[in-house]
C-alpha cells in the first residue's frame, strides 16, 4: 500500500512499533487498522536517499487493502496484444469491506 | 526508488517497456537512465486500488539510485536505546555519481 505520512504520524510509528499514516483528504491522523482492525507492526524501516519517502515492512494483521486483498496493488497491466489492460493477480479478498468497514 | 508519472511517461512506460517519470522540480519528462545510463526495462506493472500509484519491477541496468546504490532505500531507521538513527543497510555503491553524471 501506498499511504501519506506528516511529523506527527512518523514519530508515531517510530514510538509506538505501529504504522501511522495521514490522511491528506480528511486531514487527520489516522492508526492503520484503527476502524478495520487490519493493524501493522512495523519490522523494518527504510528511509530513500533524499528522506522524503519511507519504506516499512510489516507484520499485517488480516489485509492491508480497504477493498479486502492482501496488497493494494492486485492489478497488472497487460499489454500484449489489444492494447493495454488491467488483469487481476492475488486478488483474492481475505476481509469484507462491507462487514469491516460498517461501524 | 520512488519518482513520479505524469499521463506521458505512463503511456511512454506503458509503450517502450522502459521506465520514463516526470520530474516536478525541472517540469520535465524524463527516461530513467538517459543521462546516467541506468536503464529500466519493465518487468511487471501494477497499479494500486484506487488507481493513483503504480508499482513496476524492473530489470535495473547498475543502480536504480543516482547515489550509485543499487536502491534508493540503502538506510534503516534504528530504534533501539538512544533514539532512532539511521544506519546504512545494502549502501555499496555500483557506480560513481561524479563520473556518471558529469556530462
Amino acid at each position: 500500500m501506498v499511504a501519506h505520512m506528516n511529523e506527527e504520524a512518523l514519530s508515531r510509528t517510530i514510538e509506538s512499533g505501529e504504522a501511522w499514516y495521514f490522511s491528506r483528504s480528511r486531514n487527520a491522523l489516522w492508526r492503520k487498522g484503527e476502524t478495520s482492525g487490519q493493524t501493522q507492526r512495523v519490522v523494518e524501516m527504510r528511509v530513500d536517499c533524499d528522506q522524503d519517502a519511507v519504506w516499512i515492512r510489516v507484520e499485517q494483521v488480516g489485509a492491508a487493502c480497504h477493498t479486502g486483498r492482501k496488497s493494494c496493488f492486485y492489478r497488472k497491466v497487460e499489454t500484449g496484444g489489444g492494447g493495454p489492460r488491467l488483469v487481476s493477480v492475488d486478488a483474492t479478498r481475505l476481509f469484507d469491506p462491507k462487514a469491516v468497514y460498517r461501524k
